[in-house]
């Protein structure tokens, strides 16, 4: 099956680096509207050789708005394709902005509906791939393959995989799995992933696999969270459990790999560029720069132009990063700075509950029924995001903070 | 039938406002859940004789929250009910905080879904009560009568009319017919009407009855629409529509009254406070100041402790204040600030298209396939809003702009 | 400005009836993804000359889906379609299934939302265009003018109108004016306009203009409602309005036409089809055979293949068409049978309220807390449709009902 | 915390089964508005000594509505408690309509849009709490107790672990959770546990768990899914699971049980009762006939009233219960019967495609392009209920089938 309309568009100028426009097939609406996904791509001239295959530069797959409001990486995607024009690329490049039409496009109110499916509630960026049970046959089977081929033939299991599912089987797939199938189909063929979304009111942050800790500090972002290898169905997961998870098989199995290296020289990063519902193209020119010196740090372009800029990095691990769920219903005035740290006892926020504004003071002498409170809590933390609306029901998700956290 | 469990509660401090509170029964949901409003009342001790009713100082009615994501009239309540604590009030005032429950609890993913009843998608402020034809019966039956007994008595009737609204007819009302009747039940009661507001992502602006244009300058707020006698369903144009009307009709038969003086001294405002989906108790401080500015100016509380802020303030009449739609689908940066003349030709916005993101630049020497387009007006304007996400359709209102503007 | 893309295929039939199809772009979503509709076209080969203007067969325009929820059209224009090739058509057909591409994809949960914007609320079948005010002068400029050169100019006027409005002014239009008047340039160019919707949970009928009243029984549809000369905003309005109008000022001008003949033969309806959120394929084709029957009654197709069935068809003014909304909240077991007359007093509905349910029975001696309610009217009346949920706020429509009601 | 408000009512008939109706609190909205629970208990006279507790009948908690549109389950506890009245209880019994407020008043359009949380998307019917890692320490800490001790003290530890979760930890909890746990503290007083849903649009169908494959028979229900342990966040899992994990673990540490008997009596059903978005109390009083047909059986009434009625009964195990995906976009005309075998090949709906319709047939020789589709699959099956909508995404959930199956 052949889902593209490939339109190839050549670049007339003095330097390089021409991309290559595709438009993807990625379902159908009941009045038969197609939903489409255009694909950027960038393929190196230098077709290397089987042998120079491990010392080639990491192929390259970067995605945005799987989540309909998180829009900003769009525009970093634009940054990074005026910016790419003039670098020497050395590998693959695949970007994809816009990767789910339905979300992008569902509007309720003024707002995006865009994190789940309207239909059935499932988080868009929950629907990704990945069979814990083909690992052990397939190390067991491969246990004494050289690390190109195991590099090559796991990868080729992996896109066997998701071609078996879309491979219309019988029962058929829902509309986010065909999505988001397509776009891990692209991504399996890449050896970096990055995943550009924002948070809801948020601070610019990043989740980065434990083993990946040194190449957080290429990005420009000031807080990462360190994730285990736990599949959850995201796409940085789907990108990297697998080969972690081969990498500790081969180990129980006694044979060696540092994760991260070699033919295990994987990485995948959610990239949260900071508030959704808005485009800003020239903090979007600031984002593809992080981007790109994270990049060259690669060695996915040559030279050293661009370099991580200076400033205090904090690290969380994901069991630290902790969500508040309000105490109460109520409007919220949103006090706690992001990337502060805010000292234990100090309010996050103060809820405003006007249906308990009491004239006479008596009445409630403990506070429960006072029309301002204030949320606190009883240790230090970091706070990262918050909700992006001030009317909240008892249980909605206030803020995420970092608990414990250390400098990176 | 009534509608109020009267739970008074006596305040017991050195100084005299005491407010009550009572909680009207406005509907009720499909579980048989109660909806509700909690009410805010001051009476004026000293019942006026009849005689002295005409230089009473004006009863006010104060209400926030029509819309659900337009929050930040709350917290402004809260801050009134803080400082006329403190006031000498010489009338009655009636304040509303959350005067439309079902649009307030209305979440659509993060946000809320507020400005229309969900089921229907009839506007929450578009619902309000005026009939016309009444108005030339009554001049006509009250040709002499004095001034006084003219506004005793249409008073009376346009409360009758409303209480023959709610009062069960056989069709029944819609649900927010139901919410809105019972709001204007007490809006009509008073002689200023402020409807607490916001913008989608606003400047502060003000809605005013052109015959009021002297009263826009003691609101702390800089812009200022002047709207002429046409009834739409807003609350503002439900309590002074039918007065401008009668004060018509009575000119047409010979009887001259002045518009906003003596028995004719009604105004309403939509106050716009900013931005909606926000809470900022600070900023509902300087709001609520503003506020009593207008009602000292009013007298409805004694001394001179509240004035107007120093600033340039602009108006426009609502003929000349424009809506743009968007000429295209795509991704907004939005970037003419509020507040600030924008010259012809100098974009408001830059939209981002990246589908039409292009390798070979000569595929669209016409432009209308680039990445990016700026969207200019051929006339100087002054934007006061623009739409809430940077998500938009083809013919989504992009900005709200005074076309003609001039110094108040 | 053209719109279209036209993509036309010949019908190598034995049979003649050759229809053109082409798609029509009506406006463009966050992603850039294009809104189409496509419109399917039979021209009759014999070109008149103008002469023959006058005596030739009606020209038809047929949408459907305008509202998303709305499907059964479409199954009904398939079936047209089907039944058309084998016809004798006499003048130029066009037929426009998924009228509103934005409305028909539009899910929230499993239904469709599709009765108004999603973004502002506006009812999709409330954006068509009338200016009233080009009436009179039209009038007094084609005082003397032929019938036949007023029908042509007059037509020429709306069409203008509308080409005016679409060609992009500077301000923009909405995403649904942008819609509806693509759509209403193509019923302004036919003589007949059927305008294909459904109710929520309903009956068969039919919207028709008063004059029209000897059309209503050549369809199958047993409830019409006669509509007078009040625009606001519907497909149907906006296409007999201007004529009644015109027709009316010519009448106080002096100047007699009958309204529904000659140069005035303009019919225009809304056929509500049954219920929503339903495709039936035989039904549709019983629906189809209604339609032809009144197409082949005005001379559209010839021959006398198409009759209309046998039975009784009830009419009701539409002052006498009576929503009755929900006087509480609650969960509804509908009783009342569509078509047939309800006495006064009997039950249309049951409404559970379990919250009242109450194990005391001495409680609620007065029955207001009980957990069964019975909705009752104190007169006869014929249901026609009811809600499309069990659980209604109080304020719902529940039922729809022809309060006084004749044989046809 | 004791979040109940007990209003108990005396029922003053001849008859003895006295309900009590208290109010639990679930939540806050933003407004501050209460969402509360009304909760039927029916208490056993005769205490029971602790020696007795062993053949005491068994303790009842049946709710409803938990998803917003599955409203019938309501109308059944109101049959349930009409009948109840009458009977001879012989243990607790607790019944719960209406037991998700939110869900349940949450529209969007004319639906309930109730299956998820409308701000996070999360299915209110996996929200149930089960820690397995307590299973084994309790197992080996009470490896030689009684039965009834072991009964006990387990059903105690699942109430501390709910409470522990209720009482207000540092980061709180979800708006789900809090409704879910409370409910889930009922249920965990109870050893018969019936959850009332719908389908879409659906046949009655039962969810059992495979070891209580006899009760299956006792309602009045024509198709069961049998589960296995698997606990994926549902009521009926989160009843079950914890029981049946246990007798496996006793049975691994060599102690046997048997599950479903003695101590292990323990029986949970997601109980489904035909369509969503309807009231029918005629029907709900043979649903409710159903259950008391196995309530007796379980001896929780006294006497031989109720037997299930006569019918082919149909089981299936949760494997072979297989949703089809749309493999299109389109309208559907769904055509299988449910509970009624579709041989292979036969179709199962066909999906209307207007926007392939072609005059030139020569277009689409492959079909590929036709504007109607069978869909229809390679095996036998038993329908169960389809989508609620017409209108489908590709990838949509069109229907429900039992694959394999066989009679009860």
């Amino acid at each position: 099956m052949n889902a593209f309309k490939t339109n190839t568009l050549k670049k007339s100028t003095l330097k390089k680096s021409t991309f290559k426009k595709s438009v993807m097939h990625v379902g159908e609406m009941a009045s038969g509207a197609k939903l489409t996904v255009p694909v950027y791509r960038y393929e190196c001239a230098q077709t290397c050789s089987p042998a120079d295959q491990q010392n080639k530069a990491p192929n390259v797959y970067i995605q945005a708005n799987m989540h309909g409001a998180e829009v900003q990486g769009n525009a970093v995607i634009f940054q990074l394709l005026e910016l790419l024009k003039h670098c020497d690329i050395q590998s693959n490049l695949t970007l994809v902005p816009y990767a789910n039409p339905v979300a992008c496009n569902h509007k309720n109110g003024e707002y995006t509906l865009g994190r789940f499916d309207p239909i059935t509630g499932v988080n868009w960026n929950r629907m990704y791939h990945f069979d814990e049970t083909v690992i052990e046959p397939f190390a067991q089977q491969n246990i004494d393959a050289s690390a190109a081929d195991i590099k090559a033939n796991f990868q080729q299991l992996l896109l066997n995989q998701i071609e078996q599912k879309l491979d219309h089987n019988i029962w058929g797939l829902t509309t986010g799995q065909r999505i988001a199938y397509q776009l891990q189909r692209m991504a399996h063929q890449a050896d970096l992933v990055l995943d550009l979304h924002t948070g809801p009111i948020s601070s610019k942050h990043l989740y980065c696999p434990e083993y990946a800790k040194m190449s957080a500090s290429y990005f420009d972002i000031p807080h990462t969270i360190f994730i285990p290898n736990d599949f959850d169905g995201a796409m940085d997961e789907a990108t990297f459990c697998p080969w972690w998870s081969l990498q500790q098989t081969y180990k129980a199995l006694g044979r060696n790999f540092v994760m991260g290296e070699d033919a295990f020289a994987k990485e995948s990063f959610t990239v949260e560029l900071g508030s959704q519902e808005q485009i800003d193209l020239d903090v979007a020119h600031q984002d593809a720069l992080g981007i790109l010196s994270y990049l060259q740090h690669k060695g996915v372009i040559s030279g050293n132009n661009y370099t991580p800029q200076k400033m205090t990095r904090y690290g969380c691990y994901l069991k630290d990063y902790k969500a508040l769920y309000s105490p109460m219903g109520g409007m919220v005035d949103y006090l706690a700075e992001f990337g502060k740290p805010l000292p234990a006892g100090e309010p996050l926020a103060r809820i405003l509950r006007m249906d308990n504004y009491c004239v006479d003071d008596s009445a409630n002498a403990d506070g429960s029924g006072s029309p301002l409170h204030n949320i606190c809590l009883d240790r230090q933390v970091m706070p990262i995001l918050h909700f992006a609306s001030a009317s909240v029901n008892q249980g909605t998700e206030l803020y995420k903070v970092f608990q414990d956290y250390f400098e990176l």
